[in-house]
């Protein structure tokens, strides 16, 4: 399958996504069936070669971060909102799609599914998030998390001072909405590596940016998200400069966990998180928050104590 | 000139908008050069015929209504700020435009001047705002604005009571950013139709949608922009529950602006608008706020209580 490049120009790394099949019924929450499969035939044998001629004509290819800014002041968060960030990424591309020779018969289709794809870009800012922290994890020490990520059984973490070590605990199962037809029996503890852009800070850590974010999980209004954001700069280092957030009156989005900040307050990071089905071969089912357990926390930071010569 | 057609299926009429120039030494604000000459050329040969095209493979035409809901939660108040509706009018259009037979060398064209033209969509708001507007007037009583206009010279309102009659008072100049080498110096006093958006419940009434729009006027900040919208719901006589506005708590935008509660509290519409060169010829070259005089709203209420049949 072909991936999209994310690199980072400050360190040099590169990073790498699948391109986003959309919800429901798709291969990266278990779904595998004729229609998936189909799905992503598609995805290799039309949507890429378009897709990367069209890249191919931007010599420097597209900024990021710019399409980023932009879409964080249009109310996405990059985890279960990325409206505003599909739809900037289609106004980039679909002029130099249109542009192509040849392709005739597949130009229609890539921009019609670009269109209609509204997580197309969780999968750039996933690749971008992981392209920063691997950038990130050339600084060895301190406890600042480097990546989070579960499956389904362990959540684990990495903090900058303690390399590729992996932390863990038990994972949660995230609560939320449900589509037609499924319930919380249904679903699958957490699960996936999408978590990598909480780590990044935005996701659950930027909820102030997409306050309608906060309906997914009952009651939610404003003052739910301003409160949610208020507690994760709690276990933040600073703020994004690269990254205002109109809502949260220009501050930038966190940056940086602090794997001491939250053992210290014992306030843990909010993921933002689809829900896929228990049983394989069903798909999403839904999208809530979850909470990773504080254990993994806790041992990263005894570890790192350890390491600096501290005894337990 | 081609225009693009809103109708107001509820009522059964229409209403009409030119389509929007872009920024800048645009004609709607007065510039005339060859460049702006060229470019409306152009609309009219190719952005319009291929646009025209497009809209007739949607035999019902495209949902404004969708798109208004969609682009308020995506931070737009339509007349400052139409980033995202004028995204999600790219994403319904682009996959038909690329559909089309023949256009072959005008498809990029159009595709990338849409991509390119942040603010297409404000003429759309425009004219959909005209054509509920325009429903609202067949209720011919109360004191409800029904039409908010300026000439560069006198503000005007009418209101449902009193038909067609305008009630003037002398225009304000906009308060707000210019663009580089531009000055209040260099500001025509307030004018153009477009404060039909606000009459409508979006602009400066829905500030709170949009608080990156408060940046345009100095010190703003999210709270600037609620203290805004608050006080514009004192003069409103409702909310419109098709139009909720995350960050404000999922309320409603403000609906229907009552002259009698502009005189009585003295709160006036903050309207968001485009700043052009008092000098002929020269086009837009800023954006901020402005009220109208207090004037018109006056004369409003005093006819419509000497129709009613009380003496001043």
């Amino acid at each position: 399958m072909p991936v999209l490049v994310v690199e980072n120009k400050t360190d040099g790394n590169r990073a790498y996504c699948t391109m986003n099949e959309g919800i429901g019924a798709v291969l990266r929450f278990g779904a595998y069936s004729q229609e998936v499969i189909d799905r992503l035939h598609w995805m290799k044998n039309t949507l890429a070669p378009v897709l990367s001629a069209a890249l191919q004509t931007k010599p420097d290819g597209l900024n990021i971060n710019v399409l980023v800014a932009k879409a964080i002041a249009m109310g996405d968060e990059f985890h279960q909102r990325n409206i505003a960030a599909s739809l900037a990424f289609l106004k980039e591309v679909a002029p130099a799609i249109v542009t192509l020779e040849g392709f005739e018969k597949e130009k229609p289709e890539v921009i019609q599914f670009l269109a209609d794809t509204d997580q197309f870009f969780l999968n750039i800012m996933m690749a971008s998030s992981k392209a920063v922290l691997d950038g990130a994890r050339t600084i060895e020490e301190g406890t600042v998390v480097t990546a989070m990520c579960r499956n389904g059984h362990e959540f684990g973490i990495r903090i900058s001072g303690m390399g590729d070590e992996w932390f863990t605990g038990p994972v949660n199962t995230p609560k939320g909405l449900y589509f037609s037809g499924f319930s919380e029996e249904d679903a699958s503890p957490d699960m996936g590596d999408s978590a990598i852009t909480e780590t990044f800070g935005v996701g659950g850590m930027a909820m102030i940016a997409a306050p309608a974010v906060t309906r997914f999980v009952g009651s939610g209004g404003f003052h739910d998200a301003l409160k949610t954001s208020n507690e994760m700069l709690e276990i933040s280092i600073d703020t994004n400069p690269n990254f205002p957030v109109p809502t949260w009156d220009f501050k930038g989005i966190c940056l940086g966990i602090d794997a001491r900040k939250v053992v210290e307050t014992g306030i843990l990071p909010v993921i933002n998180t689809g829900i896929a089905n228990k049983q394989a071969g069903r798909g999403q089912i839904g999208a809530g928050t979850v909470t990773p357990p504080m254990d993994c926390f806790e041992k990263a930071v005894l570890a790192y104590a350890k390491k600096l010569g501290f005894e337990e």
